[in-house]
């Protein structure tokens, strides 16, 4: 992370945990929001952190976009994972920077953002969509996230066939992911992971026993659930309104046979 | 990862989920389970995902350890954070190939560990512990996970000071993080991350006013909860018995004034 | 349960989970709704669980009122308790039939309600409410249901006195309630039983200390979360939004000393 | 609730929320703990609640049997439902005083003393059991919580036939409830409850698949998460591990056609 804003920089403008606006920084240009605007001019070459009011008094929050920022501001054509979920699958998968990746599919692009970000600067993802449609978006998104660089968006069916060969792991956010466990295992090295998210109880248990039937050890699967908590002195308590499932996370990794 | 195992490595032998072990190949040498012992000779060079069979019959799968297995086997000599909680800790800080990090305290190094696995290759860890007997087995763990040259373990008291400054994150996993807001102010870059883990909601609301009184933005406090699911046709549910709360977990970012 | 609709009855129109109407049966009436209309006449002397038919050509069953509807239905004034936590309440409390019961404060009656239901034939809820202007309201609930005979409101203040004696359980749905545990202590027969239900954590701790104080056992507090399922061959799967936290519920038993 | 301690009465003898002792009042008797004996004598005529110190200086409280008490303390031959269930149970199903109630199957009788307690004084509970050798068991227990009275206990299989008609509700906690389906809606008047308590979601969805193939209306599945805390000022928490899933309830109501 740099200190100081630049022009052509990212920014995150805090106003409060449900209003954040991520901007790029050039000159002469402003964001309009309804509690007034902020002039980038006045920003570029403070510190990150830094403190802005805009014309009506509103003060914002010049903050560094996190991995989370880029997830969560990513424009979205279809449903995206929850950073709770891609948190998970990025540990349990092991993929960390170096880790050879793929992933399918690519929607728009909110989990591979995460996992460009994590196999840096070595690794590499590969990205397979076959809504063609869906490429362009995802690209502009890990364009925004300086981290196309780390991705190869295919437009191409992994129940057919996947390129790669001898990759640290498959991670699949599919309708029918069973359908792909053949090939996951072609293309994986021994030892490596699959991780697959599934919504409903159905295809997890159609994964699963796909999993079994070719051979995966260390299959298994689970719910993840966050709780927001109201933190103030005299109301202290779990938050009311809460999303609970979004869906089940399985686990499994390779077996090489004897 | 690598493709085929080679005298030296760490290999996790796996017979069950409840029953792994985390060896290092020396020629010569085996392991010894309740299910017969297995020679290191027979697996050294071949292919990680390989099956052996024990002495006595039974198979084991030699794998490559992933993060989470360095973390669930580490010594211990103290309560360590659950890789879910880890998790979310490097989701939610924006931690990351490059990042720099401070954290405290050491304890068994568990999520030091983690921490140096992703900020690898050009990050660096700073991790504080007070207790001096505690260092030499966080040392040797993370050693043992070959990531000891990413983390500089220090014998200090970061209620009264912390060394750096400019760094991405201080994470905290301390019965008294509050103390430790000030310091932590001091040392990070605008914009940066600090997330304290704490078992009880009283250490909660200390630190988030302690977080607020100085400065901090997008405070935030969660629990996670993961659910293991029993995923077989015509038996499948969640598993009855579950760690349900370790700790809540909170972020906030500096906000560097005006 | 009677087996037909007579006039004069309460009957719940079922359209589906989230459209039911609570309805009297009045001859010559009838219950307008964007689905159409239904006339009470064509229902009056035909058994419950009837389908009947709009003018619209939309069904609608004929179901008896059970209490969660009279629950549900009431007339609010003040946030009123969920059925779970209220099936709790009276689980743990012990109250059933023939049990003499102190409630605070009514509000909109909904916790009355359920009292009132389960105290029958010989038992009798007594409900303080301080706020005069709620009184008539809760009473109107309390008649719909045919429970009003079973429940005695006072226009009165609990943190000031309980005027019954030999109480079998006291219930509190107070802002306050540790302030109530002397009067509560005097009011319950020895073992009796105290229930609170609270939604911050905060108020949790000190209606703990202050059943400690005042030498009442085992004390215990949970929390229940109850997730809908949603169930369908193919796309079963828990619900994405959940209704998460709505109170802490604290019990305990009084001890008669020595 | 009776003042007094009478020869003859069940009193819950309370040392901790984990070590109490349900006992029988017979003169010159005693219990014998770990913590020393106590003499029933000194507590006949005493109040419930008192607190009676053992040989060895320990502290009981002498308090009289809530229903939860004889739920937890009934002589299990077989997994019995939890608190937790039964109260959602009979909340959901609307039981209550003057109910009658199908029940299948017996097993310990658990959920039966629940449904005899809330039927008093008028309703009965008709309870189904295959298993010969269980019923001596549950009439045992039923005896002990002096219940035995409101329900009748057959030695019956509720997939061939209910013997009663017009019940208000039938409760199944079987291993295939979806068989009982036809039977029950013969049992139950128009509008009645079905409840239906299940472990594994396969049994649910062949559950609801019946149900709506036989033309109940409104179901639902729900699953209760019931979590302790430990509430002590700067120990505050949830505990930590958790028995979380026990089963999921579906419910629905009969409708009886146009």
């Amino acid at each position: 992370m740099k200190k100081n804003i630049s022009q052509g920089d990212n920014v995150l403008l805090y106003l409060n945990p449900r209003r954040t606006y991520l901007v790029k920084m050039e000159k002469g240009k402003s964001l309009h929001t309804h509690r007034g605007y902020v002039q980038y001019d006045s920003l570029i070459g403070k510190p990150y952190g830094t403190c802005i009011t805009s014309n009506t008094g509103t003060e914002f929050i010049a903050l560094a976009p996190a991995l989370r920022d880029y997830i969560f501001k990513a424009q979205r054509n279809t449903q995206i994972l929850y950073p709770k979920d891609i948190a998970l699958i990025v540990m349990f998968s092991g993929i960390g920077p170096g880790s050879k990746v793929v992933e399918a599919g690519t929607g728009a692009g909110a989990l591979t953002t995460a996992l460009a970000y994590y196999v840096r600067p070595r690794g590499k993802v590969y990205s397979y969509e076959i809504r063609q449609e869906f490429i362009q978006n995802a690209e502009k998104n890990l364009e925004k996230a300086n981290l196309a660089k780390y991705v190869t968006i295919k437009n191409g069916d992994v129940t057919v066939a996947i390129d790669e060969t001898n990759v640290d792991a498959v991670i699949l956010d599919l309708a029918t992911p069973w359908l792909v466990v053949p090939q996951a295992c072609s293309a994986l090295k021994g030892g490596g992971a699959i991780v697959s998210f599934s919504p409903t109880i159905d295809q997890v248990i159609k994964m699963v026993e796909a999993l079994k039937a070719n051979g995966f050890a260390d299959v298994q699967t689970i719910e993840c659930l966050m709780r927001g908590m109201q933190i103030e002195l005299g109301k202290t308590r779990p938050e009311t309104l809460m999303t609970a499932h979004t869906g089940y996370i399985t686990f499994a990794r390779k077996s090489a046979g004897k």
